[in-house]
């Protein structure tokens, strides 16, 4: 069975679930290949105290140990949030095939910092808004409760 | 006795130095804080296989596992070479009290993408040029090898 983006996308979001339970910015993300999930993350900042935890970065560094690569240009990294520069500059360096992500983050996403260049790799495709509803009110719903 | 950024950036080169040995690009980074060093890193792509091994990810990582806490206000951070952008992103998330870089990198170095947007935290003061001519001959001595 093929699955598709949105599909993929409920994962990283259970994922993001995860981070929310636990007290953490709630973002989440995947790596699948070859219609397989390889790995996956949620951000754990806060429990690791350590401000590189974000997501993306759990998910990137699990899915080199799986393969053994520190290359991925065949997989699909899914996340619930846009990437900030940090994350988005391992995903360059890992030359991930392509990037989907849920909502936009103004504040701190790249495009913010970057704004016309492009960051990723050349050959990286990127897509967006995939659940963004969910993903976004995942993020409005954890800062609320913390207001 | 106060050393001075010449006498640290010595230290990240000795850490750049050791990654060179290793067949890594020969990156290195130390966390300095009251004027003493308190943790150290250098380029481990290769040996970890991983794309997000680099000198100031592995340096920052090691500070916060050291102090417990996620964010180093009151600490330098040196690496030899400009920061690439995830490193960029890494330390605006640590809110770094000071960056001291040795070598520009053109190529991959954070500016050909933020251009004339700050990348840091607000509060980080930013010093370059320190030593650049040894870390950057470093980097070229590597290279030159491996064409």
């Amino acid at each position: 069975m093929q699955y598709d983006d949105t599909y993929y996308m409920q994962q990283a979001l259970k994922e993001a679930q995860q981070a929310y339970d636990a007290g953490e910015v709630p973002v989440g993300a995947i790596v699948v290949m070859n219609n397989r999930i390889i790995a996956r993350g949620h951000n754990q900042v806060e429990m690791l105290n350590d401000s590189t935890a974000h997501a993306e970065i759990i998910a990137l560094t699990s899915a080199y140990n799986y393969l053994g690569s520190k290359y991925l240009p065949e997989a699909t990294l899914y996340v619930t949030v846009e990437p900030c520069l940090m994350c988005c500059g391992a995903l360059y360096w890992g030359k991930i095939g392509k990037i989907v992500y849920g909502a936009d983050d103004e504040k701190n996403g790249y495009k913010h910092i970057t704004q016309e260049n492009w960051p990723f790799h050349p050959k990286t495709e990127l897509v967006k808004g995939i659940l963004a509803g969910e993903c976004a009110e995942l993020m409005r719903a954890f800062f609320r409760e913390r207001r």
